[in-house]
């Protein structure tokens, strides 16, 4: 049980959103930019064997998106349900530490899209350590909830 | 850690509605019926403590309040919302623990009620002991989000 | 926004344990019982897009890997880390439906095994809908956190 | 249904500590300084009635706790078990919302202390509407978790 709280700079926000920039997303089908987001793991999020439980990474995985979706200028709304989601478990999280989410555009479809995110534990000096990775699919549906095509502004903002 | 579930037998649900139809609620203001749930303490419902997350038990009261709904036939929806709500707490409950959790109604309003709850942990030999008591106010609301007088469904059903 | 509460019969408990002793599991590289566990969807379990949140699955997930370990006897603790979790998503939960959760063992591993699982909404006829199905590969780990070979226990009722 | 994110300038991190110094905490017993932290409000923490579940203003309770902490250099674990807490709601929040989480020690006690919490909801010009108020009741305890008398640390501390 750690007796002390970690310290940060003032400087530092928790959760804050960073777009690189870059051009070399993870495992990406298409090279995307990767945007960054940052939080730390609450008490609620952790479970008795004292580390972060499993589900609690898909909201990890939204919070990414939707920093995402916001920098892009997107909707992220009920007429994007998932219809898929995975998640790869490398190492575990404790109560405090605090975490990077690496979020990346990895394919575009017909009616949707695919969002990579990895979770990095930062260490003291900002060292990032890969703890989970997986994906989220998505389409996009109409006020009826059926698909349909991928609108624009999606193409363009994912393809930017 | 618990290396081993607890076993119950198969006749023994765990999640239940039993009305007592008793007529010596705790603390009440109004004699009432005690109604009775049962749930088992889930692993995303423990913290890092080794213990329930305190918010929880709000939820855990929930499940009560809403099998006493269905057992008197009232509704319960967002034309029910809560504006106080409190709990002490005695001693805690682990993963797999079997609770019982114990609703009466408190107090009638004009406007709304006060349910009162308690979570017992059930021993294997199903002899309770005392977690956590509290209780919670709700108004009831029109289409537009304002109190309205109490319907007589509710002081009907409450003084059965 | 429903209104009303579903109805069920005092007989019939929301969260049990069925072993229906098939031999018929679903798409199972190893043909194996099913494990039947019921719940009710809370509205703690729902997002503001009106339907069950998608990270919650894996908490009903979990609720049948427990129902199902304990039928068999088996330990369920921080010794079983998961190591992958996957979900897809065919149609929602509300508030209040009646869930079914049918989990199986899908493959044994050297290490561990992989456990499916299929959430399905009942209807007031009883009648199952399947919402998501998915599975869970957990491995087994010693004292150190490191895997060990699965344990013989786990191999006989597995394969029982 | 929000059909698009809020947007916030870069420089605005949404979750930050800030220190106010003041010396007028609300309601408090002995006047104190507020400690400030913000976040938002995610899809996870919303229900099917379109607002916050009303447990989750308690994980909000305890981030403003914990970034209290972490600036006054004390311990938060399990040593601090809460004893008590409660919550008045006056008005709701939806996803996305930007909060404000105001905390101030309200009282010292002696083997333990009460915490004040508010939440407030910011407008996009950044000013606050008070949502909900509370608070929480902690005790310290030792390794055999019986109450010990308040720790000077704690002491000088709250009272600076």
């Amino acid at each position: 049980m750690p007796s002390a709280l970690k310290q940060r700079s003032r400087e530092r926000p928790t959760h804050e959103l960073v777009d690189l920039g870059l051009r070399t997303g993870y495992a990406s089908l298409m090279p995307g930019r990767r945007f960054i987001t940052r939080t730390r793991v609450r008490y609620a999020e952790t479970d008795a064997t004292g580390i972060v439980y499993y589900a609690n990474y898909f909201i990890y995985f939204e919070l990414g998106r939707i920093e995402m979706f916001r920098q892009l200028s997107l909707p992220y709304d009920r007429h994007l349900p998932i219809v898929e989601t995975t998640c790869r478990y490398h190492a575990p999280a404790c109560f405090d530490d605090e975490l990077e989410i690496q979020s990346t555009v990895e394919e575009l479809r017909r009616c949707g899209f695919r969002i990579g995110s990895r979770v990095f534990r930062l260490s003291p000096e900002g060292e990032p350590l890969l703890l989970v990775e997986g994906h989220t699919s998505m389409v996009v549906v109409g006020q009826d909830d059926r698909p349909i095509e991928l609108p624009e502004a999606f193409r363009i903002a994912f393809d930017g």
